[in-house]
C-alpha cells in the first residue's frame, strides 16, 4: 500500500512513541520518590533532548521528501504534538525541582499513570497505522485517549478545587502545586491532539 | 449564488450560533442567583455537549463534501472557534460551581453581559454571511465584535488590579477570581476570532 | 532574484520590525525608572498601535498580491507573530503599570535586555532575508536567537522559583511577579517563532 520511502515516516514516528514512552514511565518511577534531584532532571532532560532530535529527523526527513504516506500538514502537525507530550513532561518535573515539591501528592501520582497510559495508547495506534486492516486499532485507541483525557480534566479539577477551598492551604504553595497539576493535564490534552490528528488521517485516507 | 448542497453550511452555522446564544444567555440568567449548583452546572453541560455534537456534525460534513461555500480551513476554524466560544461558557460556570464562587462579583457581571452581546453580534454576522449583498452587515458586527472585546480587556484588567493591590484581599481567593475574569475575557477572544474568520472569507470572497 | 511588485512585502517587514525594536528599546529605557507612570503606558501603546498598522497593511497587501516572494502562510506567520513580539512588550509594560510595581527587579532588566537582543538579531536576520547570499546571516541570528530564547527561560525560571520558595515573600505580590516574568519570557517565545519560520523560509526557498 505504501511506497518504501515513505515507510521511513512510520519507523520515525515509532522511534517519536519510544521515546514518549521512556518519558511518561520515568516519570511514573519518579514520582514514587520523596523529591526530584538534580540527577533526575538531568536524565528526563536528556529523554527530552532525543525527543527534540526525533523531531527534528522527522522535519527534515519531510522537507527532503517528495512522496509523503499522508498530508504534509498532518506529518508536521504530530511531529510538533508528539514533541509538546515530551515537553509537557520534562516540565513538570523541572517545576518539580525548581519548586522543591517533596512527597509528591496521590493525585500528581494518578496524572502520572493517566499520561502513561495515554502514550502506551498512542504508541498502538501509531503502529497500527501502516496497516490499513488496522485501521480499528487505531480508531479504539483513539476513543481511549479521549476517556483518558476526559479523566485527567476530572482529577486536576477535584486536586485544584480542593487545594484552594481549603483555608489552611499556604497560598505560596497552592500557586505550584496548582501549576503543576495544570502541567501535567495538558500533557493528556496534547495526547488528544496527536490522537485527533491521527483519526483525521483515517478519515482523509479511507 | 451558492449551490444547494453548499447551504447546508450555513444551516450547521446557524444551529451553532443558536447553542451559543443559549449558553450565553444561561450564563448570564445564572450569575444573577447567589451560587451555581449542581443542576445549573448540569444544565450547562448539557448545552456545551450539544455544541461539541454541532462540531462534529460540522467536520463530518466538511470531509464528505466536495464543494464548500468558502475554503475548507476557514470552515474548520469557525467550527473551532465557535465551539471554544461555548467550551469557555461552560469552564467558566464550572470554575464558579467547583470554587464555590458566592454573589458573582459585578465585573463577572460585566463580562457575562459583553459575551452575550458578543454572541448576539455573531448570530447576525453569521446569518448575513448567506446573502453577498449583506456583507456590510457582517462587517459591521465584525467591528462591534472587537470593540466589545476591548472593552471586556479593560474590565479585566481594571477587576483583577483591584484584586491584586488591595492588601487586605484573601490570597486563595484571589488566585481562583483571577482566573474566572481570565476565562470570561477568553471567551470574547474566542468570538473575536470568530468574526476575524468571517472578515477573512468576506475579503477572499468579494 | 524578487520581483519588483514582490519587494514590498521586505519593506512592510522591515518596518514592522523597526517598530518592534522601538518597543524593545523604550521597554529597557522605562523600566530603569522607579515607576512605569501614564505618559509611560500611553507612549508603549502608541508603538503598540503602529505594530498593529504595521500588520494589517501587511495583511491587506497580501490578500491583493497575486506574486509573493514567499508562501502566503508563511507571511501571515511572520506577520502574526511580529504582532505577538509588540503586544507581548505592551503587555508587560500594562501589567507594571495596573499592578503598581515599584523598582523593576533585577530579572525583569534582564529579560528585557534578552528581549531587546533578540529583537535585534531578527532585524539583521530579516534584512538578509532579501539576498539569497546572505542566507547564512540569517541562519546564523536564528541560531542566537534561539540561544536567547533559552536564556530567557533559565532567567525566569530561576527568578520564579525563588521568589515562590521564600516564605516572606507576599503572596498577592507572587501572583503579579510571577505574571510578569512569565509574559516577558513569552516574548522571547515568539520572537523564536518569527525566528522559525525564517528557517523554514530559507529551507524550502533553496
Amino acid at each position: 500500500m505504501f511506497m518504501p520511502k515513505e515507510m521511513k515516516f512510520f519507523d520515525l514516528f515509532d522511534k517519536q512513541t519510544a521515546t514518549m514512552l521512556e518519558a511518561a514511565q520515568y516519570f511514573v518511577e519518579i514520582i514514587t520518590k520523596p523529591e526530584i534531584n538534580r540527577n533526575t532532571l538531568d536524565k528526563m532532560h536528556s529523554i527530552e533532548h532525543r525527543g527534540d532530535e526525533n523531531t527534528h529527523t522527522i522535519i527534515n526527513t519531510l522537507n527532503e521528501s517528495f512522496l509523503t504516506p499522508f498530508d504534509r500538514e498532518d506529518i508536521m502537525e504530530l511531529a510538533n504534538y508528539m514533541d509538546d507530550v515530551i515537553d509537557g513532561i520534562h516540565l513538570i518535573t523541572n517545576r518539580m525541582y525548581l519548586y522543591k515539591i517533596e512527597n509528591p501528592s496521590e493525585e500528581t501520582k494518578k496524572l502520572a499513570e493517566i499520561i502513561k497510559k495515554s502514550v502506551e495508547a498512542l504508541q498502538i495506534a501509531v503502529t497500527a497505522l501502516r496497516n490499513n486492516k488496522k485501521m480499528k486499532d487505531t480508531l479504539r485507541q483513539c476513543i481511549e485517549i479521549n476517556r483518558l483525557e476526559n479523566l485527567a480534566d476530572e482529577i486536576r479539577d477535584g486536586a485544584i478545587s480542593r487545594l484552594l477551598n481549603d483555608p489552611n492551604t499556604e497560598p505560596l504553595f497552592a500557586i505550584k502545586q496548582k501549576e503543576i497539576w495544570e502541567t501535567a493535564e495538558l500533557v493528556t490534552d496534547s495526547c488528544e491532539k496527536v490522537a485527533n490528528v491521527l483519526e483525521s488521517i483515517l478519515v482523509k485516507n479511507n
